[in-house]
């Protein structure tokens, strides 16, 4: 044995590109990290695996993966061909090759997180990546839309659904959680909910029972980090809006703290008793890039995590 | 620097399953040890890749380096993952997923040795894997079937043609030779062509200028090991025919020794005679699994090989 860890065990919940620069901040903070990774989407390369051989939509796994790989030569070239995608005129076009490879994994080893761990292995992984489901997901939203309220289906119909999302459903209902996912969580001194797609990424995962249970039920502590801004799922929703549909959608979570850059909260006083609904405090960071893009700094968001982490939780808002 | 190798340096060239075969005995008695291989597939997933992207058929470069994996869990996996076949009722039906990461990664690093030296590494493998040619070629063959000569063009066409192949040619006719191949048979101890599908993997290694010539010019010594049985190529032939079909190819290059299987030989006098008219010595040894199956084992034909190398190259024919 040698010198343990004082670092915190973390889970970070969520898909797509927020999840990846959470990770990305978190795996400065934490070294025993685990990504819980959505498992609904059916669009692009991944849609069309999951349709051709009925696997798990590897995607968002393979995204996470990357955002987590060993910063060496190693790492960064095979963190590269897995990221890297086919551009021809034939059947393989826009296909990952990490999604290819993730499924043959699956196939060959016949376990989802041994196939996983695998990927991991090969791209040193500073944590693990873990399905928030064992069997793929169908997500399905009522939405109120201007000309009436409408039930759309499909991760990729719901993310870019006109009007708002109302209610999130889940194709299994009542679908397996994966074990090793559920018991990360149990034991985390710290479970991330988002940023990311805020319906079909971040809430998705308060609809799979066991791993619900487990978020409800952990003696972790709780961050809800909030989006840079709104996307198609979110537009026009303001980040009250966003912490009113979490706690529609889960409305026994206790929340410990919401993380929000300053550029993407309107009204900081709403926010603040949003925040409060949930149990929570409003932790103001300059968390983006600040470049005109609503991208992360990995290192300021490495460092706002520090402070919820730290119980370090006085505003930093502009003009104090 | 460690203690001096005292083993050969050796390039085997050829392609498919005869070439693997020979690296599986070669990697346990050399330790600089290339493969040089075909790149005129056109059959199968190597075929699909090379018109959907344009790149050299990787099949028979990832055999060649599966052959060559480190026998080890680490390199037994990904090797296993490598030579894993996706069966869909879709476009993806037949891919092997190392045809996919050699293309990815020659996408990726835009140099074809570069990619294949990095699955090398992923693998651990015992030696290097280097196409003969830095294009994709088309082999062409003249036959001679029984309803008249033809001309049959593409491996497939070529490995299934009916009839008596007489002439091979490539296309491009000069194509560019792979330089770190033509160095590594330069700088040979020995080189050993064979076995292998006789014309479209061994022969049309001979037609590639710059390979040929470094074949002729090299003062490594040269081994032609025989296949066990006859294939759709060299149906009716005998190891007669075999070598003079190389004599024919290639009429300046002088041979050290030819390898044979007992059972791959009608008439041991008349194979002698052949092999001195390629100024070799005949080397019986059995180097079959002798189950039946026309395959080789790796340690007797290892073990044909040290004689061979070592230059212990009396028969050891059936009833010595």
């Amino acid at each position: 044995m040698g010198v343990p860890s004082t670092k915190p065990a973390v889970v970070a919940l969520g898909g797509g590109h927020g999840l990846s620069a959470s990770l990305r901040a978190l795996r400065h903070v934490s070294d025993r990290l685990t990504a819980v990774v959505t498992v609904a989407d059916d669009g692009g390369s991944s849609g069309r695996l999951r349709e051709e051989l009925g696997v798990l939509p590897p995607g968002d796994l393979r995204m996470a993966l990357a955002a987590l790989t060993d910063d060496s030569d190693w790492g960064r070239t095979w963190s590269a061909v897995l990221q890297h995608r086919f551009h021809t005129d034939g059947p393989l076009d826009n296909h990952a090759v990490g999604n290819l490879l993730i499924t043959a994994l699956w196939e060959l080893l016949g376990d989802t997180v041994t196939g996983l761990d695998w990927v991991g292995k090969l791209l040193g992984a500073r944590g693990r990546v873990l399905p928030m489901a064992s069997v793929p997901l169908v997500v399905e939203a009522d939405v109120r839309a201007d000309d009436g309220p409408c039930t759309v289906i499909g991760q990729v119909n719901v993310a870019t659904a006109a009007g708002r999302i109302e209610q999130l459903r889940l194709h299994p209902a009542d679908p397996p959680a994966c074990p090793e996912a559920v018991a990360a969580v149990r034991a985390a001194d710290w479970v991330v909910l988002g940023p990311g797609s805020w319906y079909s990424s971040v809430l998705v995962h308060l609809l799979v029972p066991e791993l619900s249970a487990a978020l409800h039920e952990t003696s972790a502590r709780r961050c809800v980090t909030l989006n840079l801004s709104p996307d198609a799922e979110t537009s026009g929703l303001t980040a009250v809006d966003l912490l009113d549909a979490l706690h529609h959608h889960a409305p026994g979570l206790r929340i410990d703290a919401v993380l929000a850059d300053p550029s993407a909260v309107e009204d900081v006083g709403a926010a603040e008793e949003a925040a409060v609904r949930l149990g929570a405090r409003l932790v103001m960071r300059q968390v983006a890039l600040g470049d005109g893009t609503a991208q992360h700094d990995a290192l300021r968001l490495a460092a706002a995590y520090r402070d919820v982490f730290d119980g370090v939780l006085g505003d930093v808002t502009p003009g104090d």
